[in-house]
């Protein structure tokens, strides 16, 4: 074996924002859009194409792939990872991008920590629970938790 | 849109530790507080306020937010993450953090990998298993798993 | 309390590769060997010993333990942690190591994004979902999900 290897480095490349956002280094963003009084976190990858609202926080060590959209007010917790391949053929798409899926996020929009998102819409003003695994659309707002996530009874005040 | 934002760097600030701790870099410890012996992996955040005990491993990728106290003989997995905001109202409580609430970890409690807590208190002498989702305070030693995480029948030796 | 301790940076130490390899920084990888065309994305771990054959992607987040075998064209997805320690005497190892266990993975082995892979063997041809965790050997090809990881059942075309 040989010990030379190609090193890339982490960076903030093409990323469009609006006014007021902030972004904690190490992160890798690049050709990505974020709307205004946006944060995000350190350890973060946000990747091409993605389009972020305005006044959302992407916390630390989440993965956002191509094809996904967020809307405003989204709060992405800490360790969220995002899905645009299902290995629908037993396997990696690899470079055959038409078979990757789109994933929508509606506004205000609250993603728990270490939450798996597959590729899905997910309608406003829905709370997705700390390390549930979301694997089907989501049409009505509530709080859905759980693998796979179910929506939760609503509790009585 | 424009292309200006605030960019910051994971740091180590205002860190205090006992004797014998290491931090590998890149991580973001900020105003929190490390007993003797610690070890902290690199990719980890551990916010203000936290308080951990002597003997502790914090493993690369783990997550520690504010209102959390872990004591002594600890290991927290590999991108375990902690919560301090559980959406009570349907959404982060932002900067209202009357609404984020505690957690207490005992002493010689070890938390699997990619385990997610919310708040809550565990007892001494715990094993959460990987991956577990720990919605509930935990009361009796013994190993805890799933999501959400229930406690394991004994096993007999 | 004082305030001195150490601190190590993440980096590439004695880290053999086949050709066509690109690794992401910031990464920690050690004493462990990539095939050929081998991707490892940013805030990744990979420790000693760690063998991993050609054409696989390791994606960002994601870490990889002493004791891991990876085969030829397997898919790592983001934020999947692999264990070779089960605590099996309610605690960790720590410096024991013949209490860790190895994990062998096969050859085309797809896992997705925030899988937990305690120490267990995989067979070739398998598809691990996203947010699953592993707890069990895999002797039969097909696509597991769940926490525990269970088989599902085969889609008709």
């Amino acid at each position: 074996m040989e010990n030379k290897f190609l090193i890339k480095k982490s960076a903030l490349r093409k990323v469009k924002t609006g006014k007021g956002v902030t972004i904690i280094q190490p992160s890798n963003l690049y050709e990505c859009r974020l709307g205004n009084n946006c944060f995000v976190g350190p350890f973060t990858e946000i990747q091409k194409g993605v389009v972020i609202g305005d006044n959302c926080r992407i916390q630390s060590h989440s993965f956002i792939c191509e094809l996904v959209t967020i809307g405003n007010n989204c709060f992405i917790g800490h360790g969220v990872m995002f899905i645009n391949d299902t290995f629908s053929d037993g396997k990696p798409s690899a470079g055959n991008q038409s078979k990757w899926k789109k994933t929508i996020i509606g506004n205000n929009v609250s993603v728990g920590s270490n939450a798996t998102i597959l590729p899905v819409n997910i309608c406003d003003n829905v709370v997705i629970g700390a390390g549930a695994v979301v694997t089907k659309n989501i049409n009505r707002k509530g709080v859905y938790a759980g693998n796979p996530a179910k929506r939760l009874p609503q509790k009585s005040k």
